[in-house]
């Protein structure tokens, strides 16, 4: 259940001591010559190893990452960049790598130097401690104030694909503060990974909110040992394609289920747009409206709210189009609305899962987003937790 | 200090029984021929009585608005118009005016009709209390969650402006959950008021934030009643502006000051942005970030987070642009960040105001805004409350 699932990959998570007692550093390599991807934040704001790998990206298919949790390494200046390579660099001289084949991700406060001599010698530790079973301490070592580990495991006819994932606050399309490291041992040409995860994570990691917020250091990373005995053929292609959006959107659904404080997990579909863009801005809109999210925390079906943040999505510079008399709602299939009529029902909302499905009766638009509620803990651990 | 401090005015406030015990049934009427406009929520889904006042508002200029709070009369279908109407027809039969020159408002529940026997018979009620001393009546008819009654004025030579409004949860841009109604004496020709509401507006109501919520009743209304003795010049008209700015600013800032569950006004100055228009979206975003505002419940000086929210602003179908490099950034006048360094400093952040300047270093676009913090009341608040 594992990014070591898939054949040719060792890792390794340690308590490096950036963090007090919890494991605060991981590295994931792939066993012999492997190929790779990423995303990333679109923050106008990166942090200093997502500028580093995104210059190593360019140069190399990447062999290694290299995760730490406690500091983010953001808004640390030109010293957070050498920083950020010195790390990169020790790792790839204790792999056998160049630099530039190795990527390193960080999350945690924003400002603070990375101590770079903790890191190294975690590193060192790290290196030593690798392991085709060591997954499961990896995905444990890139948490911050997640309350569990998130790791999923998808298989195809042949192959595997693994992987694991932190985020629990800041969640919001564009990968904020959330961090994906996927593997495969389905084999990859060079160049050709981006191909299949962009999509996988447009239909997950980018189709999430916990709280609207987009950070400095979000990235997804795929990462291919090609150690499948297998022929490629384009409905193996198809099959790979499904199984890295599966292990995605599981991961994708972890992420939100342990939302900072989150006490429900709502699925907001919408249909009826009237073009697929505004279909997602709506269901953005809904997803990230701290008054729908506090209505779903009372438990309350509190579908006028709802209808509000519809009724207000940004598009194209103004609202995306909605034509009141048309809406329908459903709360777990109850309809409180149907076009434009309200219904007198009192849908049934007590459970840890709501289901909300807005029919907008005007196109063929469709869009569906993951959110979570927001509970006085959300508060508590915000105004308690510097990040 | 009230709506009706301007000369030619009348108001009344009484309970007509849409809420429980609280007065909720408001009356503002200018005395004589006057003149006047408004602005109007841009949220899709419209109330009826935004319907019903924007018809009313192309035929005629007004001379009386309703208030009622409790219900919202939106999401209320065909029946929801027809309601609003007769309120209208009503309040125009017992004023002596056509129904065109009646605007309706109304704030409360989305989605339950508008009860409109007790309205005409609070009406009638309101119209017989019709008085010159009316306005904190009406100032307290017209609340919903909010502790505290707001209105404001501000005069010029030879005329005077006062306003009332209402709102603390759902503010936002647009108007969100929010109305003002605001009165002058000073003399506006036919179709006149616009010009100097829209400016107005723009600089106050339009730039404060609760929650980034844009509702769908939100309205801000201008009667002038024309009684002051005075002639128009172009440096009259100019005392006007201010003093009607002056106004609307005082409203907006008793609206946050009170903001649902705040227990902290921030106060956002982005300057150096590469555009105003961009200093706008920047100074929004970090007033509406969950992270910034939780951090400032927690009385942090959390720069990280506004950093974060800074650079991932909406705008153009990307982010406003920004150069970490280049930015600066200070807490109640302490620097935290100097051209991109971090300075190591602890500002105070324990006070019940916290003012956070931005500069981008990159231009000469510059903006304001004025939010709360997110406390534990705010979801306490809006889990239980239904609006």
């Amino acid at each position: 259940m594992s990014i070591t699932a898939p054949l040719g990959f060792a890792a390794a998570g340690v308590h490096a001591g950036i963090r007090r007692e919890k494991k605060d550093l991981a590295l994931v390599r792939t066993l012999g010559d492997g190929t790779g991807a990423a995303m990333w934040t679109r923050n106008r704001v990166l942090a200093a190893p997502v500028v580093v790998s995104q210059q190593h990206l360019a140069c190399a298919e990447p062999q290694a990452v290299v995760v730490n949790s406690g500091v983010a390494n953001a808004a640390t200046g030109d010293q957070g960049v050498k920083d950020a390579r010195a790390t990169a660099e020790h790792a790839a001289a204790l792999l056998g790598l160049a630099p530039e084949q190795v990527l390193v991700l960080s999350t945690g406060v924003i400002g603070a130097p990375l101590p770079v001599g903790l890191v190294t010698a975690g590193l060192d530790a790290a290196a030593y401690a690798l392991s085709t079973d060591g997954g499961a301490d990896a995905a444990t070592a890139i948490l911050t104030t997640d309350t569990r580990a998130k790791q999923a495991v998808s298989t195809g006819p042949g192959f595997t694909v693994g992987g694991m994932a932190k985020g629990s606050g800041m969640i919001h399309p564009n990968l904020a503060t959330m961090l994906a490291v996927l593997a495969t041992d389905y084999p990859l040409a060079a160049g050709e990974a981006i191909d299949f995860l962009r999509p996988a994570v447009e239909l997950s990691f980018n189709s999430i909110s916990v709280d609207g917020e987009c950070s400095t250091n979000d990235a997804v990373v795929l990462l291919s040992s090609g150690a499948a005995p297998l022929e490629r053929t384009p409905a193996s292609d198809a099959s790979f394609a499904l199984a890295l959006r599966a292990v995605c959107a599981d991961l994708a659904h972890q992420i939100v289920a342990d939302g900072e404080g989150a006490t429900l997990l709502a699925e907001i579909a919408v249909s009826g747009a009237a073009s697929g863009g505004e279909a997602k801005a709506i269901a953005q809109r809904i997803a990230t409206s701290s008054l729908v999210k506090t209505a779903l925390f009372g438990r309350d079906a509190n579908w006028g709210r709802v209808l509000a943040a519809a009724g207000s999505a940004p598009w194209n510079g103004g609202y995306a189009r909605l034509d009141p008399a048309l809406v329908s709602l459903t709360y777990n299939g109850t309809a409180v609305l149907v076009a434009g009529a309200p219904q007198n029902a009192e849908p049934n909302v007590d459970g840890a899962v709501c289901s909300i499905e807005l029919d907008l009766g005007l196109g063929d638009g469709s869009a569906g987003y993951l959110t979570s509620d927001l509970s006085y803990d959300y508060v508590r651990i915000n105004a308690d937790y510097r990040s």
